[in-house]
């Protein structure tokens, strides 16, 4: 297969709506009780898959990543677990909608999951994630996917009150792993090889 | 577009064979002088549009890519400058004959150019580079692409004698930027979306 480019729309942030409603509560209040109940639900179901999305929008010509803000540092990528057995694309529309839809099933955006632009494991019950599965690794832990998820030219999307939603363009994101972490902070070589339609308006 | 997974299939480094063949000079002799010329050259012909090639082996079941070492210590992919107007996976073929190609076109391997996997531009005739052009950049001087090279089960490599072909695993290259540098360190991540066939025999 030869493939040398592949293309999406972006469109203007200003394009797009934003309400607020219910919150969302993290289901851990540390990372110690996060590894706890990754490991009991390890025990049950074997590997975690979870999924994830890139929504991307555009402000002053330059593309722009949607991330959740919990609390005043820690951000993350609108996604989460797979139910046991549950299809990826399914799946991911599931946790979009649970973060980002609104309640009223009528408005909910038409998710268009694209390509899967990254693949991430955890061989422990750590924290380290590497872009590969370690070698000798047979039992991964984890099994984490991230999508490009192409929104339509308008959307509305209900934000969980505990939570903000942040426009973050890529030139912040990127060689700033401090701030973002080794999956959010390589997102912008992750999306390189795309040519991205600056759609204004 | 849905797309979820990507294949290839990586055979063991010891199904290929190694010859060396006349030196290949680098055509500078320090960063200043590179680019300098660089600058000539964008003068006379505009953005550098520039190909290189990952070409992968396994050994102990772990993908290991192909590098070029020059000296004791820096790292490069092989690959090069396109011609003004060339085509670009004719140019990396071209180029991947001038690099590892035998003398004899007869054994020359049949490069199999596949996907795109990272796209990076140099705002500047300077050594930086980022994976996006940068917002308020019209005229970028360079861009280099990258791209998965499928190698056949069996081939011989012909190595220029100033030069060190090095097969050097993923976790060795991941989040090693100070080594390897910006390019060569996030190939891990920017390949993590594929299934690679670990094919022994």
């Amino acid at each position: 297969m030869v493939t040398t480019s592949y293309s999406a729309n972006i469109y203007p942030l200003s394009n797009y709506s934003f309400g607020s409603k219910e919150p969302k509560m993290e289901k851990d209040t540390s990372v110690a009780d996060r590894l706890a109940r990754m490991k009991v639900n390890y025990m049950k179901e074997g590997m975690r898959t979870s999924v994830e999305a890139i929504l991307l929008v555009q402000e002053h010509n330059h593309p722009h990543i949607l991330l959740l803000q919990i609390g005043n540092t820690f951000c993350k990528l609108p996604g989460g677990r797979l139910k046991p057995g549950e299809n990826e694309i399914e799946g991911l529309k599931r946790k979009l909608t649970s973060k980002l839809g609104a309640n009223n099933p009528g408005v909910v955006p038409d998710w268009q999951i694209g390509e899967c632009v990254a693949v991430w494991w955890r061989p422990n019950f750590e924290t380290t994630m590497y872009p590969y599965c370690p070698p000798h690794i047979t039992k991964p832990k984890e099994c984490k996917k991230l999508f490009l998820v192409h929104l339509s030219e308008r959307e509305y999307f209900a934000v969980p009150k505990n939570l903000k939603l942040l426009a973050v363009p890529l030139f912040e994101l990127y060689d700033n792993v401090q701030r973002y972490g080794p999956v959010i902070s390589t997102i912008p070589q992750q999306l390189s090889r795309f040519h991205f339609n600056m759609v204004t308006q």
